[in-house]
């Protein structure tokens, strides 16, 4: 399940994923969703939670949206164990002699705390450390996160955590969780983390509800754990990637799918009417109006996101993501487009009916899957060089003319190379709100230039981060941020939170 | 149960907790054992985990010291969304004019982290805020922590929220947590964390494991929700305070018992002989050696504690922690020290024995609270001046000639008075290792001064803490933290955390 | 005086310019030099002290290259003065309502301190202020520094300080020096500064060496004041202008020249066969073998220099600063290139001579100011928008197809036009080593973009700073500092520090 | 010249200095007057300059108050060169081994400016270097210009430097500032400040105005070569000493005459009617008022500066510096007082007259020195130990019962004793408000502990400083500076500056 290029409320992958598995279900289809956790702070923040909506929605939606079963809360305190002791390890001498303004692992939080993102540690005299400039991120956007997402079992969890560079030393070698001792009691904190959660959608379909690595800096993807098992246990099963298709399509396909070995054999490409007219350049604030120009404009958004779809081998189903005051004209419209492009559109309504409101979808789905026209293969090879990976997704995928990178991020990508980490795939850090890099170029902008700001290395994880603008790991919280709302009212029942 | 003086590596108060609780379960009576959760950040430092010992322990240990149910991450993200919202409200415009300088208010982490204590936080420019230095304390030292453990239900729990002071106004006013309107939210995730968690010990006796606020700058006590309920459904319930009798006890009877109105029938004082000869002056490497003398001379510790836990008006009896290489002439020693006046003590092996091994000391236990000899009362009436609270408790308790403030600290306990919290009790922070606050004044030192640093404002919780010496509220990790050594071996169990 | 693009060693703009006026004033004339005064902090980093050199030096050369007359002391005290009043303002009140995040006036030091460049002020607590992250130039960067060097009298100096915008109040407003009533004060530590301050050279040569702006972020050029004082006291008035003829000369035209009206009759461009090399690919370390390959596509460099410098309409002549090792076949390829172009030029020995190693160079002065050829123009008007103004200097004097700016650029340059700042001249901030951005890109690169990072108001000085690169306003010490070898010998001698 | 306890608008110390000087000239006596150099800084706070007042003022007042010879700009020069010395060593690989934790140099401005009292370094990434929590003082608290005021000559000065000791290594030994060849650049940056500055009275007396170290964190006296000079040159040399003469003539003693040799024949210690009753404990809104209870009382302070300078073998004599409002009454009870303890006391009117108003005063001092009555020796010899020099200090010139220091302080005693430093005097920084560290103990209080809370080696200058209370390197501004007042007028003279 992945969505043409979003409006800032989103389109309703999740929603969708919901509505399609309760239809899916509903056809008498043993069936599995695979969905993301949702992070805690960002609840308090501009949105409520994240866990589908109306009849499409998985249950205890409170539980899920807070502590649930407590992963996050494990995945931040293994991250913090790995920054306090990087840093107790200067305070003890500095065996290791790391570079104390080389240290690229920070620290997270799951809040929305703007306050953190930069900020100066070990103040205070001798007995606090030595200072260093450092910050905080979202616990969503910790590689131990990806890193989770990723793994196949427990002992593949340390492996990886015991890779993750978190600095340089003094003569630039890259420093590992490992040469730290820190993997192993990271594991132990995980070892709950990384079993997948099983709930359910209000229509009892199973779903695991299991990760949520941040979707720029990451791959956005539910677990692999999560997924496989799933796999194992249900014939269809339906998971999402966060973002539009660009971003996390691209990833599913060539970071999870790839790392996983798994072939899928469909992609449901979710599009609403509102972000039609929205890449067609409608006004943010009349999206509610009919506006056939603008919706004419904006299917050029849908055309590609379904021509880079087809790249990578997976037949493609359009689902609308029907709002009730969306016009027959207008579907029709859509539907017209995805025709001449030789693509199925389904109009759907599970957010207000449920799994029933997804039939056509559902069944349109099972025929294509029964005729297995998948031929599934990733974008790139892994022996690409890196540069060459970031220049070939970029115009591929986002239509761009190429890339262009500083001598710094040259170097980097060289270094990086020569390090032995050519062969992993890059992980793309790019606005969700247009192809190109500029959040305003709506549509299918042509004949841009992607620049390549800065290269991480996720060596854990196991992909290269290449981030394409600015990336924001830390979110802050709006003027009057949900919180203020959210509360226990007078029956002991929480409100606000939705 | 409380303690003497203790050793830097603790009396045992929680492992004969659990063994007398053992032992009252086999003398058939209905008993309850209610225990502090311990805090995750120091099961990674030099310790490893705290949930009693040997045969006298509750279980499942691991859980018990990692997430356990998620307490403490509740309490942690509780703290924390108030943090970010301090900060937040003053980036938006700071419509009730905080003065950065003066916000009291830090951030929390289950972690032990040197490098956070003194941070400086909002670098960066326009869109991270207004700089500002602040720092983070370990979870278990936030008030919401203290909050936690006071409160009697989930509305008080949001109430005292409300009432919490995160700092002041340009005019000096106090700002609330209830004026940022985040009591809602706070105690939205804290819904769960309140409620007791229930486990056993390893003879199968119920232990409410609920709460654990810092012994120094809080009380230091299992929560009174989980008291309560323990009392409910048991005819026995056995609790701790942390920390020595001078501090622990002190603060169970006159913060915990006083706002739960609580009536203990009995204290058991928890000695070992190691430390009575550490107290008498026995060097800390050579405790294991029979010393006749420093054991003489260490009894004045435990006398001075007996006399102190008179003074509340409960009755006392000895609990002796027995080691396997403690000599009988040691123990009787102690035994005669304590019938010279009048105070009855018993050798227990509940370590090597489980229950079996505090039997008679449960049967004294038995007798004792039949007898009902018990006539409760607070050291200090509520309308005590502040300064005058802590005055009576340092010379009372401390043995102190005096305390003695400077002028600060002489006008913030005037201010707090002026403001309406002169009614509130008093929560010392002290060394636990001296009735003084010099920690290497060992046995019961006379004439000494306590000097009073620091007064601070716990609204939410509803104490004044008074802070005489140095007060850690953040811990570092020693030069190798247990963490290198906890792992998962090759069967997938957790090995390293004991 | 003027020069090609430099070498790091650079090119002898001074030497030249004592070397030309000595032989003037060999040749009978009424001459007067105007020299910038230097800066203490770089004489203890890389170089030693920037009087001249050899036979065309000017002396006492110690004092010129310490604290000399105390001028730059003078400025660095005025500049922090307003610094100080500034976070006072906030200290007490902030009646003004400044935006601390917004403070764009830093503080400065003259002294090589990397550690500065980027520092938070007023930790500690209360009664040191509110927190901000700021940092320190070194003080020829200062604007202080580039207004004492554009004032007409005290009077003049003290109006343009007071007009400073030292940063915005929280509704964007800009916030000026004389808001503060810092003015005053400032121009009262300024009134001897202000004073031009007359030296001689080595053969009696009266010279003015006065004011220091920093060549990248201000004007670069010799105080305004001591060239007008020299004007009226001289016939013949010999001055520099920092780096190179793309950036000094420019700037000396449209900024200096702008705002004093003065009307230059002749241009020296200094050229050496060591930079021409350099300028053709040679590499930095065998510039002193001959190379007649490098030194052709040098030539290219030069070529364009004396372009440019023909579009201010003032007639050119080429200054070869000759060199022992340098050969006939090179002087003479230069000569041959020159002449080409209609464009005199003469091989230089001053430095090993004295004025009379500079005679043909000043016959030809002579002769060119007596034919009265001069037309000066400026190159742009004073009503063309500044974002333009910018373009036209790329394009004109670079040789770039065009500047790109981002879009927080082009508002700031809207801004700046709408508060009446329209009118002012743009100082281009921009690497000397190339005519382009890219420091390596030798010769006269073609089709290069320059990229504007940022622009900044420097309201008192009278200009727009237009950021094109990584500028630094803070150097640091190199691994040896000069400061290590500079002391006082056994005869009380200052040594190391030519 | 010295004088009792202060108000903080000062006793007139300098006024009386230059009085006398002038009364003694006028007697036809060779004479010089030996003064501190103003700080520029607290010139643009509260107060004006400090040249003396009325017509016992040396002149030009403007000159001397603001950059005057450029010292304190050399000063700070030489001190900030050596900070960024420390902080480019440790850039470059750190050969040293510096603990950046524990570097004690700090930076220096002559500014008041509190916004810099405690700051973080060295932000901003790799090119920055390592951030460090460091800070300023204002110049005059420098080192070096306690070396420069102690110093003997240029070569002695830069050996003094050599041996300020910046900071410790990681293995705690000291490092110095000739280890990092510092030393040599500094003194050049000095060779100009160490040479005395000479100007007149308005009377037309010679005054040498040279070195103004703080008078608390150092020995607060007119340099010694400066002293020196006038000792060569006149046959009477007026000098005076910082703040009251339990701080600045116990200084002056025990610090410059001991390490210069110097004997001085007679004390003047300086009274006023106003700072008497102050001392008497009248409110220091109504000093103007006669109140002969607040005079009686206050007189206790004279009497026991009195016994204290008789310690030092020295003759007092006591100068009452008269105000216009002052009664007889009050004057007389002065006199009765003096004469009572068998010491002369002088009402001058110098301010108001010149020197013919200190005439009595002169002619006494005249024939005090004729009758060469000095035994002059220091309160202490060079063998005893640092703790025990302080505590005598104590004990016997602020009248206290004992001094206390904790464990931390004594350690840092012992370090200093065992590292060679034990010779050197003791300059204590105690508030110049009270003869105890409570500045609101007023007269003579007895029976008071001074709490010693901090030692710091100054090796450079030759003493140890033993910090006793809160003590200020760096002021701030008030909430109205000087410096909104001062400016230049239509005719072009500096007003304001006062």
């Amino acid at each position: 399940m992945t969505a043409i290029s979003p409006t800032p409320a989103g389109e309703g992958k999740t929603t969708t994923s919901v509505g399609l598995g309760d239809a899916l279900n509903a056809l008498g289809k043993n069936v599995a969703i695979c969905l993301r956790e949702p992070s805690l702070g960002p609840c308090f923040g501009m949105k409520g939670g994240a866990a589908g909506g109306g009849f499409a929605q998985i249950i205890p939606m409170e539980e899920i949206n807070l502590h649930f079963t407590g992963d996050f809360h494990a995945i931040s305190a293994a991250h913090n164990l790995l920054s306090a002791m990087i840093d107790n390890h200067i305070y003890w001498g500095n065996g290791l002699n790391l570079d104390a303004r080389r240290i690229s692992w920070r620290r997270v939080v799951d809040m929305n705390d703007r306050a953190l993102r930069d900020i100066v540690t070990s103040l205070g005299g001798v007995a606090n450390g030595f200072p260093r400039q450092s910050g905080y991120d979202i616990s969503v956007a910790s590689e131990i996160m990806a890193i989770l997402c990723l793994a196949t079992n427990l002992k593949d969890l340390e492996n990886r955590i015991e890779k993750i560079v978190v600095g340089q030393d003094k003569d630039r070698n890259n420093i590992t969780a490992g040469q730290l001792n820190a993997a192993g009691a990271m594991a132990v904190l995980l070892r709950d983390a990384i079993k997948p959660n099983l709930v359910q959608s209000m229509e009892h379909t199973p779903a695991f509800v299991h990760g949520g690595p941040f979707a720029n800096i990451a791959h956005g993807c539910n677990s692999l754990v999560a997924t496989k098992t799933a796999l194992k246990l249900a014939d269809y099963v339906v998971t999402e990637a966060g973002f539009g298709a660009d971003l996390g399509a691209e990833k599913f396909f060539d970071i999870k799918c790839r790392i996983g070995e798994l072939t899928p054999s469909a992609t449901v490409l979710v599009a609403t009417i509102k972000a039609l007219k929205f890449q067609g350049g409608a006004d943010g604030k009349s999206l509610g109006e009919v506006n056939m120009d603008a919706l004419d404009k904006g299917l050029e958004n849908l055309g590609q996101h379904i021509s880079n779809l087809e790249k990578f081998g997976v037949p493609v189903i359009v689902g609308i993501n029907k709002y009730s005051n969306d016009t027959d004209e207008e579907i029709q419209a859509v539907e017209k487009y995805c025709s001449a492009r030789n693509v199925n559109a389904h109009a759907c309504t599970h957010w207000a009916d449920g799994g029933k409101g997804a039939l056509s979808l559902a069944q349109d789905i099972v025929e294509t899957i029964e005729a297995d026209r998948s031929e599934f293969s990733p974008l790139y090879g892994d022996d690409l060089a890196l540069v060459e990976k970031v220049r070939h997704v970029a115009r591929t995928i986002y239509g761009a003319d190429d890339i262009v990178c500083d001598k710094k991020v040259l170097t980097q990508f060289k270094t990086f190379q020569e390090q032995g980490y050519g062969n992993l795939p890059v992980c793309m850090a790019k606005t969700q709100y247009s192809f190109s890099t500029d959040p305003s170029a709506k549509g299918a902008p042509k004949n841009h230039i992607v620049p390549v700001r800065e290269v991480r290395l996720a060596a854990g994880a196991g992909f290269i981060v290449a981030i394409c603008g600015d990336i924001m790991t830390m979110p802050g919280l709006p003027r009057h941020p949900a919180a203020e709302k959210i509360g226990i009212d007078a029956n002991g029942e929480t409100v606000g939170l939705f």
